[in-house]
């Protein structure tokens, strides 16, 4: 199995995150987003929509990280990323989506590019955008919590004390949050679960600062 | 079952060409999305994320669109909306979430709306901004139904002869796209699984214009 990453793509941790809580050996490519490598030829003969991660796994190239959470967690079933209950997956799938559908894809690195360069939104209305949206979304996901916490009782985690799928948004979420100086203030379950998922083994293994591409 | 929804809702018209498909009955709650209604009180009460679609079920509010798909998939299993095989499963997933991840986020409503009353950007560089991320996800999506018919072979919808997840959003997405005059030619996979998609009784039944909000 080969994973396309870049350290401090959030979409990229994600599924470090899944490949790490899972254990499954990989080998890591790096592709610098920064220096644009997922446009130049060599990404786009892998990847068919320039994006990373992409996980190279018996001759194809998957895209999109729930996609390839998903895939792990069908191969891979222990431990398991979601619950067995039907309504408790749904509830773990929607939190992830809340950050990998709401947050996470207005806020990546082209759409603040195209602000930048197109609309010549200056940075500070570009940080006023990144925080508005990060903010809302998390303020989503700290109500979820609440409704998850009412119906299944207290928890370590986004649900339950084992690690979940909305754990591996979750982390990458806020821990770009705090790149951007957004305001976590009031979201005690949200900032809680942040800790409490920072502290497994699998996750400090799968963070930016631990990629074979990490940067200062 | 109760599904709150929009009519323009491109997000609820997946969902609803799900429930479709799978011959799931359901009460229809319209909630206004342009008058503000998912703010309101009202709603805040069942929905954490003051999004549509959810859909009440067993006494929980199931959110995000792809969420209550893959739970309607695990109740309701016939017909399935994803392939059996893992990978194929990825594949097909990965084009809904090329769809739900990466166009539709950056181009729905709160967001035009944040373009113009925040960002002051006038509606030439905001319809240029919807454009650029609708094509651009487009030719993303033409990429990955050409991989997937070099892989497999031709296929009358999104993957196959019957439909799946994927095309439950690349209907809603074409849509749009269509409404608001985005250039869709040279692309003619996408364009023949999206006319065969709308060919479906199912499309047909769960389509904006056959919903009891529906204005002209």
């Amino acid at each position: 199995m080969k994973l396309y990453s870049y350290f401090r793509s959030s979409a990229s941790y994600r599924v470090r995150i899944a490949l790490a809580l899972k254990g499954i050996a990989y080998e890591y490519v790096p592709i610098h987003l920064v220096k644009g490598e997922q446009r130049g030829e060599a990404f786009a003969a892998v990847s068919a929509d320039r994006l990373v991660p992409v996980l190279e796994v018996g001759g194809v190239a998957l895209s999109q990280s729930l996609a390839i959470i998903d895939y792990l967690e069908e191969t891979h079933p222990e431990p398991r990323l979601l619950p067995r209950e039907p309504l408790a997956r749904a509830q773990v799938r929607a939190l992830a989506q809340t950050i990998a559908c709401e947050v996470h894809p207005i806020n990546n690195l082209r759409v603040l590019k195209y602000l930048s360069q197109e609309l010549k939104v200056d940075d500070g209305a570009k940080n006023a955008w990144y925080r508005h949206w990060c903010r809302s979304g998390l303020e989503a996901v700290e109500r979820q919590l609440s409704q998850l916490r009412a119906a299944h009782g207290p928890a370590a985690l986004c649900f339950g004390d084992s690690p979940t799928l909305a754990d591996c948004c979750l982390v990458p979420q806020i821990f770009n949050a705090q790149r951007f100086a957004v305001d976590v203030s009031g979201l005690p379950l949200t900032m809680a679960a942040y800790e409490a998922g920072m502290a497994l083994p699998a996750v400090q293994q799968a963070q930016p600062s631990a990629c074979p591409d990490a940067e200062g």
